[in-house]
């Protein structure tokens, strides 16, 4: 039987083994929410890039650029990391190479040993589930939190992603026992829990609550992004 | 209002503020727990040692040595890391010199920076409840972990001891946060939650029920151990 463990920040990944198995990268607030919803709207595909320069340097080659640091667009980038930058269609076709705080350095961490790296969002969290337990290999997912620290939203989502695999794949992982009990006596006041967690009190001095809102809503989509050739793009749930 | 904060690692240490905070370091299976078992049954003082063969030489200072390795009792050593080997009095008035595998490392690590160090455990929540209540500053909870990782039963103590101190302290730190709502919604099958945990079963392995009993075992004792001069000594609430 197929493994879940969590890692609950990228600090720790040292202490866990990557190698072949499928990682899901979790950044809730906002970077895998708003690529998911980016994939699900008909970008061709997305460039993680671990710094803003380098993504800057993108334009030439044809990317739009997107890039947020500590919650706001970064200067010179035609988007930040709003998932609702996408959702009327105005970016069919298009490539986006994007840079975020935290999500982008927990890809990159990662990218080389696994064998597959997959992102984690409750937009898509159903099909992001269907997809592992037909792939079923090991699943490691990691949270890539807030600064190295724990944060609840992305642990949250580990929680809600084991309890949808666990009858069908094991765990003797302490911080997926945890996560999975957290999210499921919190699972029916979600949006009220997470306002009191510190990430969600920063984004909301930004007044971004409708890109909390829409992070926060479950199974919106049926795709899921992976990374193959380098690009984030979206397979269908059974692809 | 005085804050309380949760690091979930020891490898997660470098994100904390360590200076001025009153740390309370948490090794449930089972440092910290046979450690205030020791100081609430009379010993009179115990020196943490980081290894094996340090602890070996202070018997010729008059020490009693107690190490443990992987949850077994080090070869050579009067005393393990049983609880239930100070509770019929045996080790009243003596000194012993201690080393275990995570919760001396954690005690190490935050010594020097720390305003007090406070053994956590379950045997004497209310009582360490109470002791910061009345020092009134900002606490800082380090569980120990387990090799590093993140485990359940240091994380659920962090959570009860959240509980007990949130009325009175305040908290924006989201470990602190998950861990609370955790231990809320299991703190009534508390040996049944736990009894999934990894280390648990590592434990169950080596035949140690009882222990695992005794440690999850609210409120037995009315002392709180505190670091002072390098040993851990017994101060009684309200001192």
């Amino acid at each position: 039987m197929a493994t879940i463990e969590t890692c609950l920040s990228p600090e720790l990944l040292s202490l866990h083994e990557v190698a072949a198995k499928n990682v899901v990268i979790v950044d809730i607030f906002r970077a895998t929410s708003t690529m998911t919803a980016a994939l699900a709207n008909g970008v061709s595909g997305i460039l993680p890039v671990m710094d803003l320069e380098s993504c800057r340097a993108k334009v030439s080659e044809g990317y739009v650029i997107a890039g947020e640091r500590n919650g706001q667009t970064a200067a010179g980038f035609e988007l930040g990391n709003s998932p609702l930058a996408y959702t009327q269609g105005q970016y069919i076709g298009k490539k986006i190479a994007m840079t975020t705080t935290n999500g982008t350095v927990a890809i990159e961490k990662t990218a080389t040993l696994a064998n597959q790296i997959i992102l984690g969002a409750f937009v898509n969290l159903e099909a992001t589930a269907n997809y592992l337990l037909e792939q079923n290999e090991d699943v490691l997912i990691v949270c890539a939190g807030w600064k190295g620290r724990f944060n609840l939203e992305d642990s949250l989502y580990a929680g809600a992603l084991a309890q949808a695999l666990v009858p069908y794949m094991s765990t003797d992982c302490d911080a997926t026992i945890a996560m999975r009990s957290l999210y499921e006596s919190n699972q029916h006041r979600l949006k009220l829990f997470l306002s009191q967690a510190a990430h969600s009190k920063r984004l909301q001095n930004h007044g971004i609550e409708e890109d909390i809102d829409f992070c926060l809503t479950l199974n919106q989509y049926p795709v899921v992004g992976v990374l193959k050739g380098g690009e984030l793009v979206a397979v269908s749930d059974g692809q």
